[in-house]
Formats: C-alpha cells, sequence, structure tokens
C-alpha cells in the first residue's frame, strides 16, 4: 500500500492544507450569463446566509463561479441547534439518556464531534426558512445555479487515516468510530459492513480453498457450508447492525425524516393528528406509478437480456462455430459491442429508474432513496449475473440443440465472404466456459474495476490540473497572497466528485451475490474476494480522502436497503446453487457431460429442497443469534434501567409514600361463631350494615380469621372420622 | 340462540347473584391430610396476606376445603400500586402520555377498570415478599394446597352480555371493549381475532359457494383466490392487532416480562447492566433442551402417523376390500381404535411436551407459554391433518398400488373364519373418500366439538351438582343463613374450570388450517365455518361466563404465539392445494383417474410456482397495507405529537430562547479590496490576528460580502468578452 500512501502524501503537503480557515462550508455558485440574475441570486443567496445566522465570506472561484464560504456567526446559536437536536433525538427514542437540562453539562459530557457540528451547520444552510434554516436547496428552483455545498476536507486527518489503515491488517471499533466522528454514520455504517464482510470471507475462503484442492468441482458439500455462510452472515450482520446504531446512538435514527424539498403536493389539509396543515400527496396515486416497477423490472430484464442473448449468440458463434477468414479480429465483436452498448443502456435505464422514482414524489429523502436503490438494484441484477445464467441455464444444458439455430449467422457470413469456409459442424459445448467466466467476474472485473474507481479518477484530476493551470492564470492574481494557496486548495476540492456511498454499497452487494449464486462452479471465489476486499476498503477510503469532496455526514442506523438486496440474493443463491450443483455435478469428471441423465423432477426437487432447507437453516441461524447477548444492546439496556430508575425516583411523589398496611395481629378476645353473629346483627339493627359491610366484619383481623379458619378444619377432619 | 340464553337465565336469577360482597378474590384452600400441617399452612397463608395489606374472611368450603375471602384493605394501597404500575407503563413505552402528577386527577382521566383492578390484586396476591406482594403462588411449593386463586364472576354483566350477543348478527368496537373492561385484554384479544376472522369468512364463503355451484372440483380458479384471501387476512390482522393494542393502551405491554415462579437458576451474579443481582441460567443449556423438539417432533409424527396408517390400513381393508362376515360390525373397529388410542397418545405427548417446556426452564411466563404452544401446535398440526394427507397424497394417488399389500389381513380373516369369503379383487379408489373425509372434519367433527366444549360441561355441571346436593347436605349447615345462598354460589364457581384462552385459539387456528389446506377439495369449507364460528364466537362466551371460573384479566397485546402458527398454515396452504389441485384437477370429470397422466416435475413445478406466487403476493400486500393508516396509529401518533410538543416547551428552557442573530445589513462605507487587506494587514501588525481571524474580517457584515460579490461578477463578466 505504499504507493497509495504516497499517492496521497504527494497531495497533502502545504501549509495550505494545515487549516480549513474555520470554514464549515462553501457554497460554489455559479455566475449566470445573465449579469442582473447572477447579482439578484447572489444577493438573495449571501441574504439568506447571514439571516439564518450564518457569517459569509466571498472569494472567486474559477472564472465564472464564486466560493462562498459559510461559518455559524456565533457559537451560541450553533449550540442551541445541536441541543434542539438531541433534544429531538430523546424524544423520537434515539437516545435513551434526556440531555442534561444545563447547556454546558451536556457539551462537555458529550462533546460535539466534527461531523455533528457539520450536519447541523448543513441543516442549517438547506432547511426551510420556516423552520430557522435559509432554505437553501443547490441544483433546485430558485437556487438552480448553486453547484454544490461542501465542507472541507481536515487533510490532517485524511493523511492520517490512510497512513493508518494502510499499515494494519483489521479494523478495529475505535478506526470506525474515528470515521464516524469525522464523516458521520453513513459512511461509517459503510466501513463496518466492508470489514465485517471482509472478515467473514475468511471462512469460505478457506473452506472454498479446501474444496478447489480436495474435492470435485460442483460439490454440494462446498454449496451447502458456502449457503449456511451467507444466511449465518446475513443473520449475524442484522444483529451487528443494531449494535452498531446503539453504540453510534443512531438507533432509530430513521425515524426522524428529512423531508424532500422536490416533494410536491396535491392538496394542503389539516393533519387529523396534530391539527397542523400538512401537505398531502394521495397515496393511491403513488400506488398506481409504483406499479409501473413491475413493467420497468421486464423492460430491464427484456433490454438487458436481448443485448446478452444477441451478444452470446454472436460470441459462441464466432468463437466454436465460425472458422472463417478473420476470426481473430471478428471475436472481439461481441465484446466491443457489449462495452460500447452495456454502459450507455444501464445509463438510460438508471436515468428512467430515477424518472420513476420521482414521479413516485416521496415525502422523506429516505423513502425515495430506498425506492431507487430498489430499481437500481434490478438493472445491476440483470447486467452482472445474465451472462452467467445464459451460460448455465442455456448454453451448458442447451447448447447442443440450440447452436444449430445459429445458422443464420451461416448464411450470412456465407453470402457475405462468397465461400464456403464456414464450419459450423462439429460442434461440442465447451465444459470450461462457465467457470472461465466466473473467474473473469470475479477476478479480472474486480481489478478492472479498482482501477476505473480509483487510479483512474486520481489521473484525471491531475491532468485536469495541468490543463488548467496552462489555460487560466488571471484568477490566481486576484487572490490575496496569504490566502492563494488555501483558495487554489479550495477551487480544487470544488471541482472534485460527489461522494455517494450508493455506488460502493451496490459494489459489495453485487459481489456478495457472485459469491452466494456461482461460487460453487469456482471455489476460490471467495479467496479472490477476500484480497479484493482487502484493497478495497483501503482504496474506498482514498476515494473520499483524495477523489472526492468531503461527503455530508448524515446520520444512519443501518444500511438501509441494501439489507433487503443482500437477504434476496443470500435466498436466491440457494435456488441458483442448487440448480447448478444438480445439473453439473455429474460431469465434474469427464467434459462435455451428456445432459439426459438430468431429469425435469430432480432439478426442481434439488431447488425445492436447497430453498426449504435454506429456510430452515435461517430460523435456526436467527433463533440462537437471538439468544446472544451484544455489547450494544446491554448498553442501552444499561441506560433504559438508569433512565427508568432516575424517573422512578424523581417524579413519581406522593403515590408511592405509602406503605403497605399491615393489619394488626390483634390479641383478640376470644371469639364464637355465635358472638359474632351476634356483633353483625348488631349492626343490622342499627342501620348501615349492608350484607357486604356485614360480610366483612364477622371476622376482625386476621387472628380471628385464624380462629375460625382452625375451627373449620378441626370439624372437617372430625366429619371425616 | 334462545335456548343459550335460558341455559344461562335459569341459574342466574338469585339475590346472590347480584352482588360479589366486595370480594376481589376467592383462594380454594384444600385442608391436608395431616391436622398441624393443615393449621400451620392456613395460617401461614392468612398471614401472608394480611402482611401484603389483604383483608381476609374465612368460610367453610366443601368438606375438606376452606374459602379465603380476600379483598384490598385500603384502596389507597391499591391506587398506589395502580398508578405504580401505570408508570411502569409509560417508562416502558406501553402508554404514550405520562401518567398526571396527581394521583386524584390520573384516575379520573382514566378511571380504573375492573380487569385492572383485578390484575393488580392477584399480582399483590402472588408477587414476590421483597416486591411488595403476599407470594404466593397456587399448587406449587409451600402453597401447593391452594386449588385456585380466581375472582368472582359479574354476573349482572355476564347475563347482559350473553343476552346482548345472542340478538346481534356482528359485534362492534363497544362489545370487544366491554370484554376488555371486564375479563382483560388476553381474552379480548381473542374475541376481537374471532370476531375478524367471523367477518372475513364472509368472502371465501361466497365464492367458495359460487366455485360450488359453477365451477369444477378442485378448481385452480378457486384456489388462487382463497390463498390470496389467506395472505389477505393475515397480512390485515396483524395490522389489526397493533391497532387494538394502541386502542386498548397495551402496545408493546409483553415487553413487561413477568418472572416464571417456577425458573431454577444455575447461579446468582451481579448483572453487567445494572449491577443488581440476577439469577443466571445458562443459554446453552437451554439451547441443547431446545434442539430436543426436532425429535420430539419426529416423535409425533412417527407415533401418531403409524397410528393414522394402521387404522387407515383397517379401514380400507374393511370398507373396501374385506368382503366376509360381520361387516357391518368391524367396519367400526378403526373408529373405536381411534377415538380410544387417539386422545390417550395426545394427551401423552402433550404432557410430554409441557414436561419438555418446564426442563426448558424459561425466565419469563410468555416465553414459556410461547414454547409450549409451538410443540403442542406440532402434536395438534399432526392428529388433525395427517387423515387428509394420507387419503390426499397416498391413498388416492398409490393406493392401486398398495392395496395389494393388504392382504396380510387378507390371509388372517381367511385363516378365522375358515372360509373362501374374503374378497380382496375388484378394488378401485373411492374418488369420494377424500371429499367425504374433508366434510367430515369441517362439518361433522365442529359440531361434534361444540357439543363437547359447551353443552357438555354444563349438563356434567348439573349433575354433579344434584349428586353433591344429595351426598353431603352438612357444609350447608354451618354457614350464616344470609350468607349461604352467597356461599353457595361461591362454592359452585370454585369447583368450575379454569378458562384458558390457548384451547380456544387452538381450535379456531386449526380451522384456518383446514381452509387454508384442503378446502380446494369441498369449497363449501368457508361456509360451514362461517355458520360454525358465528356460534363459536357465543358459545365461547357462554363458557367464559357460564361453566368457568371468572379468568385472571391479564394484558396481551397480540394473539401471541398463535400469530406464527397462522403464517405458517397459510404459507403450508399455498404448496399443498397446489399440490391438491395439480394431482386432482385432471379427473374431476371422471371418477377413478389413471395417474399416467401426472408427472413428478409438473408437481413439483406446480408447488414451486404456487410457493412463490404466494410470498410475491405477500410481499404485496404487505406493502400495500404499510400504506394504508390505521386509528390505532393514528391515535399513537397525536398522542406522541402532543407529548412532544409538551416536552419541548417544558424542560428546554435556557438553550433555545436565543434567536438566529441576524447579521445587521449596515449602511456600509464605500470598500475597495485594498482598503480591507489594510484593514487586515493592520490587524496583523498590532498582533492577535490568526490567518483564520485575518479570513473572516476581509468582508465585515453582510453589504461588503455583496458588494466584492458583485465586483467579481462584473470581473468575471468582463472577462468573458
Amino acid at each position: 500500500m505504499t504507493s497509495l500512501r504516497s499517492l496521497y502524501t504527494s497531495d497533502g503537503d502545504g501549509p495550505e492544507f494545515g487549516t480549513n480557515m474555520n470554514v464549515d462550508y462553501v457554497i460554489h455558485y455559479r455566475i449566470p450569463k445573465d449579469g442582473a440574475e447572477a447579482e439578484a441570486g447572489f444577493i438573495q443567496l449571501v441574504e439568506a446566509l447571514s439571516r439564518a445566522g450564518l457569517a459569509t465570506e466571498v472569494r472567486s472561484g474559477d472564472d465564472s463561479s464564486l466560493l462562498v464560504f459559510v461559518k455559524v456567526a456565533s457559537e451560541k446559536l450553533l449550540a442551541s441547534h445541536i441541543y434542539r437536536e438531541r433534544v429531538q433525538d430523546w424524544l423520537y427514542g434515539v437516545r435513551i439518556i434526556a440531555p442534561d437540562k444545563t447547556v454546558a453539562v451536556e457539551f462537555s459530557s458529550r462533546p460535539v464531534s466534527e461531523a455533528e457540528r457539520l450536519r447541523t451547520v448543513y441543516l442549517l444552510i438547506t432547511k426551510p426558512k420556516n423552520e430557522g434554516g435559509a432554505g437553501i436547496t443547490p441544483k433546485i428552483g430558485q437556487w438552480k445555479d448553486i453547484v454544490s455545498i461542501f465542507p472541507l476536507h481536515n487533510h490532517a486527518f485524511n493523511r492520517q487515516w490512510i497512513k493508518q489503515w494502510s499499515s494494519k491488517y483489521l479494523l478495529n471499533d475505535k478506526d470506525l468510530d474515528q470515521i464516524r466522528d469525522k464523516f458521520g454514520e453513513s459512511v461509517a455504517f459503510y466501513f463496518a459492513f466492508l470489514q465485517s464482510y471482509f472478515a467473514f470471507l475468511i471462512f469460505p475462503a478457506a473452506f472454498g480453498f479446501a474444496a478447489w484442492l480436495l474435492l470435485s468441482r460442483y460439490s454440494t458439500f462446498y454449496t451447502l457450508l458456502n449457503s449456511l455462510w451467507s444466511v449465518i452472515f446475513f443473520e449475524w450482520w442484522k444483529k451487528k447492525e443494531v449494535d452498531l446504531a446503539v453504540q453510534w446512538g443512531v438507533r432509530g435514527v430513521s425515524r426522524i425524516q428529512r423531508p424532500r424539498t422536490q416533494f410536491r403536493w396535491d392538496r394542503e389539509a389539516a393533519d387529523p393528528v396534530t391539527g397542523e396543515t400538512v401537505k398531502v400527496y394521495s397515496p393511491v396515486k403513488r400506488l398506481k406509478i409504483q406499479l409501473l416497477q413491475v413493467p420497468f423490472a421486464l423492460v430491464c430484464l427484456t433490454i438487458l437480456g436481448a443485448l446478452y442473448v444477441f451478444c452470446f449468440s454472436i460470441e459462441i458463434f464466432l468463437s466454436e462455430v465460425y472458422d472463417g477468414p478473420f476470426k481473430s479480429y471478428l471475436t472481439f465483436t461481441p465484446t466491443v459491442i457489449l462495452s460500447g452498448a452495456l454502459p450507455a443502456l444501464s445509463a438510460i435505464l438508471s436515468s428512467f429508474a430515477e424518472h420513476l422514482t420521482e414521479k413516485e414524489n416521496f415525502e422523506t429523502v429516505d423513502s425515495h432513496h430506498a425506492s431507487l436503490v430498489q430499481k437500481l438494484f434490478v438493472i445491476n441484477f440483470v447486467t452482472s449475473y445474465t451472462p452467467l445464467f445464459l451460460t448455465a441455464f442455456v448454453y451448458m444444458p442447451f447448447g447442443n440443440l440450440l447452436v444449430p439455430y445459429l445458422n443464420i449467422f451461416n448464411i450470412t457470413s456465407e453470402q457475405s465472404s462468397g465461400e464456403d469456409s464456414v464450419v459450423a459442424e462439429s460442434f461440442t459445448i465447451n465444459p470450461d466456459r462457465l467457470k472461465k467466466q466466473v473467474i473473469y467476474f470475479t477476478v479480472t472485473a474486480q481489478i478492472v474495476n479498482l482501477g476505473v474507481e480509483v487510479v483512474m479518477p486520481y489521473v484525471k484530476r491531475k491532468v485536469f490540473k495541468e490543463v488548467e493551470k496552462a489555460q487560466s492564470k488571471k484568477t490566481a492574481t486576484s487572490d490575496v497572497p496569504e490566502e492563494h494557496a488555501f483558495l487554489e486548495r479550495v477551487r480544487d476540492e470544488a471541482k472534485l466528485d460527489v461522494y455517494d456511498v450508493t455506488g460502493d454499497y451496490r459494489e459489495m452487494v453485487i459481489q456478495f451475490g457472485y459469491l452466494s449464486l456461482f461460487s460453487a462452479i469456482w471455489p476460490l471465489t471467495p479467496c479472490s474476494f477476500l484480497i479484493n476486499n482487502w484493497i478495497e476498503l483501503r482504496s474506498d477510503a482514498m476515494k473520499i480522502a483524495v477523489t472526492s469532496q468531503r461527503p455530508i455526514p448524515w446520520r444512519a442506523d443501518s444500511i438501509g436497503p441494501w439489507l433487503n438486496a443482500l437477504g434476496f440474493l443470500s435466498w436466491v443463491g440457494s435456488l441458483v446453487s442448487s440448480a447448478i450443483v444438480y445439473l453439473f455435478s455429474g460431469e465434474a469428471e469427464g467434459p462435455g457431460g451428456d445432459p439426459s441423465g438430468i431429469v425435469g423432477w430432480g432439478l426442481l426437487l434439488s431447488i425445492l429442497l436447497a430453498e426449504h432447507a435454506y429456510l430452515a437453516a435461517q430460523f435456526v441461524v436467527r433463533h440462537v443469534l437471538s439468544q446472544i447477548d451484544s455489547p450494544g444492546l446491554q448498553k442501552e439496556r444499561a441506560e433504559r434501567f438508569a433512565m427508568r430508575k432516575q424517573t422512578l425516583e424523581e417524579s413519581i411523589g406522593d403515590a408511592l409514600t405509602e406503605k403497605p398496611l399491615s393489619l394488626p395481629l390483634q390479641t383478640a378476645e376470644k371469639i364464637t361463631r355465635e358472638s359474632l353473629e351476634e356483633d353483625a346483627r348488631r349492626i343490622s339493627i342499627h342501620g348501615g350494615g349492608t350484607p357486604e359491610q356485614m360480610f366483612w366484619l364477622r371476622q376482625q383481623g386476621v387472628d380471628e380469621t385464624i380462629r375460625i379458619g382452625r375451627q373449620f378444619i378441626t370439624e372437617a377432619k372430625a366429619a371425616k372420622r
């Protein structure tokens, strides 16, 4: 990792990286073409910020933009906002112990982290005016000229972070806590997940390696272990997630919903609950749009599926049937088509997904995000796994039947070449094709991906920087010399990509899918992932520290919608891998096995059994894990207990002061039943004796009850004799 | 229902039914044989009660028992206990609004219901001494001579209740609220469930009837509708349950766990959370015992399955193969064997299940109960559905192959009769057998069950009463004449069964199973259940009011473990009914269809498809229902909102008084960049100017920022030209 480290170090040495000038946020304002509009927009921006209690400084950006530096004008105002948020957390049950009534005590017992401060300031900038914010929404409506709002990197921390991580094998809780304090729980959860996944991968890597050495291909035993592992990992993570949320004090934070600015409402109505005016959008309308997800998924499947089938057919034809001229060049055709068409199609479908989600018109950021992720997952599922599905379930079992239909190419190429050099005969299924494909997706593609993700942006940035330096020298001149280096640094950061944790989650979840669905084909898959993810952890850190703007430190209490995707893949894995094992384990010995030994009901039965075994295993694992205590839950219980004890002691007062009335054990006079009845009769004569009163007056005091009871006991004995 | 009504009325007319003498509970104490032990035990009982603040009166019971009447000595003590419980509810989040700090105000705004009072008194009697109770645990240890502790029926209410319910078609929320106020949420939830289930049955009854009229047997369409219905009902009930819990103020009450008296601990240890001494039982030990559930389920399946296979074989042989002497008598053999052996075996297995659960040694009443219910459900599942499974999946498809093996009986009967009159030839499968069996289980058995459940205990009770009256006249003589009638009534109630809602749930859940698994065979099933459940609702009310002791009014926030059983049956239903439809729908036209048209993979495929269609439907229904608001959740939100508003207003104080500091828009002097830099330089010369301070001093106030910004904008425009 030394190279990665130096990559960073070479960049962060000057004194301009030592201070952020107390800047909380930088607003990157693109100057519109119309001069009047530009000035008006800028003035509105500065005034809105000022009204929300934020101090501003403006500096020039690049040729056509301004950088507005923002910090909170008064620390007291910020403290009051943070305190208010903490109280809200308490009311929503996110934190169990109420904030101390003295603000100073509260902040000294639970200091404000960088992430908390930055989040609060961001909310102050973006919250609507009636809630005390500046109401600034980048890129939207009135604020369409605001390119971005970003905090400045803490380069001292970043450098140390990268240095630390690149020199240790495993991350511990402290490392994650640091991420949380700097980048918020949302990013910290990603790293926590990746770290857990990485650590868990050691098991399948070990038995995968053993299976590769000792067992035959398509091993049932390996598949069972792998499936069980995926259940355990999934269930364990669900628990760990809760635990982390408690430790980080964000459990249930997803209940505090951030309203979406783009939400459009049908009408305003009085809330039946609060009586306040709320914005209503008909859930039926939304449901109608949500139904479009079904055709959307089908369209994705059809379009991407068709593309794959097309390329697949060409590929098979060229590599295994065709033997005409230019074969060595032509074999690249499908790759060229795919690498051109696939990203384009994916992008079109993704933007369509975004559109659809926009139309669903959610009220909160979280529900919008979850819905979008769901759709992106469908696209990713199809693009990632279709080639393997085609090979495993179409080419391998039915190749002999289907390849002759590729004659259509045969004819075409005959016509074009004008000769009879195409040999479509002697076709046999290539049994290694499946394995080769899996290796491609689990090794080659991962390496390529790493390059695209980290090295390319870094190189791109360096190149752009040089080009720009050459082009425009003039902005530099207008800076005050002391600030020049700092401002240049900020201008650089303004040009960086916005970091989106979604992309990183997607990558890992799709990877988990390869493991769960297809690793039966090549049991070294988990080993490859283990190595890849060790690097991935560091390279993602690099991505945040070097090639992205510092992310807004949002909170989160889980990995969100990806959890469902993970569960789904783990479950589909049980179906797909059992089918693969059933189909191919027989032919493991000799190549080009005969599919006649395979029976429909055998395949279905193995799928059915595997699925139910999976569900049963899930049930058992869930039960066992639920029995185990975890530090986070223990902490929560302890806090709850302390809170309860305190509340009980403090606020109940009068009601509980009374001690149970112990009736005195009187030294009673000798009482016969007759005298008691006498008493009762006397009461009834003197009035005031209801039957109920009389009933309870017959035995006065415990002693009498005991006496009479003994009498009954003696009588009962006597009667028995 | 007039007869049921009169059944009750004839019984509750005397003045002794008008009052309960302010008695809260009656403790039925059986006098042990040893006289000294008897007296000591009795004295301990009375003293323990007295120490917990309870007043007592003793009367003689039957020949060998005492009745100890208990009431709370001081209403203030009771109030303090109830108030304390309400505070606890609030701390656990069961109620959202905190109890009013003045006890009187709290009780006048939320009056104490009969159920709440009785529950509190019961806890006072049974709670351990160190928690302020009397520590009395009926039937266990020191208190083994206490037969029962029961509250007295409120006969005035009961009479009105039965009268009302027997004269209306549908119950409404008010009826359920009444039950809740008198018998607690636990019983009220059962009636709410039964009522909802009854109302929902109208749909399958309607389309079942239509299917019976119009469609062929084993209709796919009916099965799909029925399966969809069961999904909707299940998901709807899950929502309704939460709603009811909120309305009744018991949501989350299951979190407040009642400790089990029988819990045995390994060791005492300091709780890591609270520091208090707690009793620890190793979860690993428990897990080991829980693993025994698997062999237990297998044993149930084997034993009961073997019994059924045995009887089934005899039955088939006798009814459809055998044609020898005494045939008309012999056909009853299997019925006789079954009705003798099945209840005995069930009882043995149930007591085994109880033993096993006892061994699992749970800490709380709820977890113990849930675990027991799970085991009982296994037994009930096997006993209820095995006959139909055998007919549908063994007899019908394989009858032709298997029946010849019944020759073993053939030989035996040949030897015994000495003649050749047994005709084992000409065997054909009886296609109506399945339908007949379903009709038996869904109509005949339900009617028989109703008789056993309601009419028999009533008759039994009447008879016993007469017998007893004839036998012992003497206890009557020792009573005070005014109390005699009342005491006789109490003695009667002491002899009644303890009402256990578990049995009633079991009956309904098993019924739901018939509907979900087998109603494809006979689509009139839901009609039969609809009628049955109308009566069931009333007869269960009768059971509580007339033939059982008044139940202890426990709280509950759901139907508990039965919910899982319901979900399980609904899911298994999708598998079983699709298999049935696939197997038999082809032969619907002609009897004795040929199984050769049935293929293994077709069966498996239809099961696989049905199951996944079921899961997909469940997903969709869940999603749609989650979009719909419910009155209970609305109420909860309203309370939470009010609470939050109040807390925010009350307790935050100083931190929020500060208004955002709006920086004054100064009428600034004309500022040039040069003069600003001058300022900054001045500061740096005079010391005290860190780079950060200087950065923020360049533009003093909003006006300056705006001015400088405008300058930048103008410059940018100029540069572009």
